[in-house]
């Protein structure tokens, strides 16, 4: 088993070597520069780590685990635009908008959802493309209503916005990994409570969401209570997932 | 067989009656909206023409057909976008940006994006899905070199913005009717060069493209001898194409 660090080295080695479409052209150049922009890589390590401990082997999960990167890098780039959240900033460097124009961004937005797709789909089982895609239309639905002021039903939000692109980390692996349906349920519970726990934190430390409606001190009760029942949920299922335990511990006590 | 007409009717219907993903909620007003300013649905007609005629049920092809329209729709709701080609108008309505605003209009055609390949990923094959990828790559390659200036190749440029659509046409129907992989090259022959056909006369209408390079005359030669070879290609092939054959005639002397 491979540790949550050593995962996030192969998910950078393979992102800095995915060759994409040649027809893209030149665009490639906006494509690779809001993945390069890193962050933690917290979903593809978590559907390696899945995919590892539901007996695949690691390799194999990569274009999985990068398709979900790519969808979630996608979605920065667009809602960073203007038009929606007219950010000039992401992650410390210009957002790629302000970088190469937003013409450029939107393309380059655009290309890089079908380029999950593509990685996707180089799987012989469809299920893998077909959790992708209803995952990016439910992250797509919770932007929607984000923007449009429709956040009274926090938790819902949450769920669209972020838990759908944690659930699919899960549940791509599970495919990768030939678990039988029958058999996934334990592991998407998994999936659920780690996404819960991933945006209470996140909220927490911008001050937003969970803690600005529950106040930071019980949206930190809020956050361990989901780590204890993600953890709980791992050791419901028969298969050495010390590695997922580790990763929930950090995401517990991440402080950015 | 059915008619270019009956096939239409039969898309028209399927599109009207499509249910999209709960999860987008009111988004999908923004969505239907760019579908119901219609056009004359020539992708998907000639995916079910050619599913038909190589021995696919028609109904069976409609959601890949569906899907290629998706495809171009999200092109077309982007493409009108201020930061691309700034039109505000579509087929004589409010270009959808107008109509809902620029960031409803970015993540509606984000959203139609990922409902294609929501359909294309329908089929227990995920060749259908596969192939709608590299050709969506494509077109989002075309339209780059488009908004750059990049148009010195003007049939690669074509290529890859028009042709490339008209291409999985035929391909995604080739897999849904289960053709070997062996047998589709005369299919996917003419497939090339029906899109050459639609994109010379598509220019010639404009007063553009081949229309302003080679002059409206020669432009009109060119679409002939396009429309020559692509029913040369149908001849090849040991199946009914009549209607194929009437859809070549009708894209010849279009006139809108």
């Amino acid at each position: 088993m491979r540790s949550p660090d050593e995962l996030r080295a192969h998910v950078e080695s393979y992102l800095d070597e995915l060759a994409f479409t040649p027809e893209l052209g030149r665009l490639e150049a906006a494509m690779r520069y809001p993945i390069e922009s890193g962050g933690k890589r917290v979903r593809p390590v978590i559907c390696l780590a899945v995919g590892e401990a539901a007996g695949a082997v690691v390799e194999h999960c990569l274009p999985a685990a990068a398709a979900v990167e790519l969808v979630h890098t996608f979605s920065l780039v667009h809602d960073d635009l203007p038009a929606l959240d007219d950010d000039d900033e992401r992650r410390g460097r210009a957002a790629a908008h302000v970088a190469f124009g937003e013409g450029t961004a939107l393309l380059a937005g655009d290309a890089l959802l079908a380029e999950a797709f593509r990685l996707a789909l180089s799987y012989p089982t469809p299920m893998v493309g077909r959790e992708l895609a209803q995952a990016t239309l439910a992250m797509i639905g919770g932007q929607y209503r984000d923007v449009t002021g429709d956040t009274d039903d926090l938790a819902a939000l949450h769920r669209l916005k972020t838990g759908a692109l944690f659930s699919v980390s899960v549940g791509v692996a599970l495919w990768v990994a030939e678990v039988p349906e029958g058999e996934q349920r334990p592991w998407r519970a998994f999936g659920d409570e780690l996404g819960l726990l991933f945006q209470i934190v996140d909220d927490v430390l911008d001050g937003d969401g969970y803690a600005a409606s529950h106040g930071a001190e019980r949206a930190r009760e809020l956050a361990e209570q989901a780590a204890v029942r993600a953890r709980a949920r791992l050791d419901a299922i028969a298969a050495d997932t010390a590695v997922l335990a580790e990763i929930v511990d950090d995401l517990a006590v991440r402080v950015a």
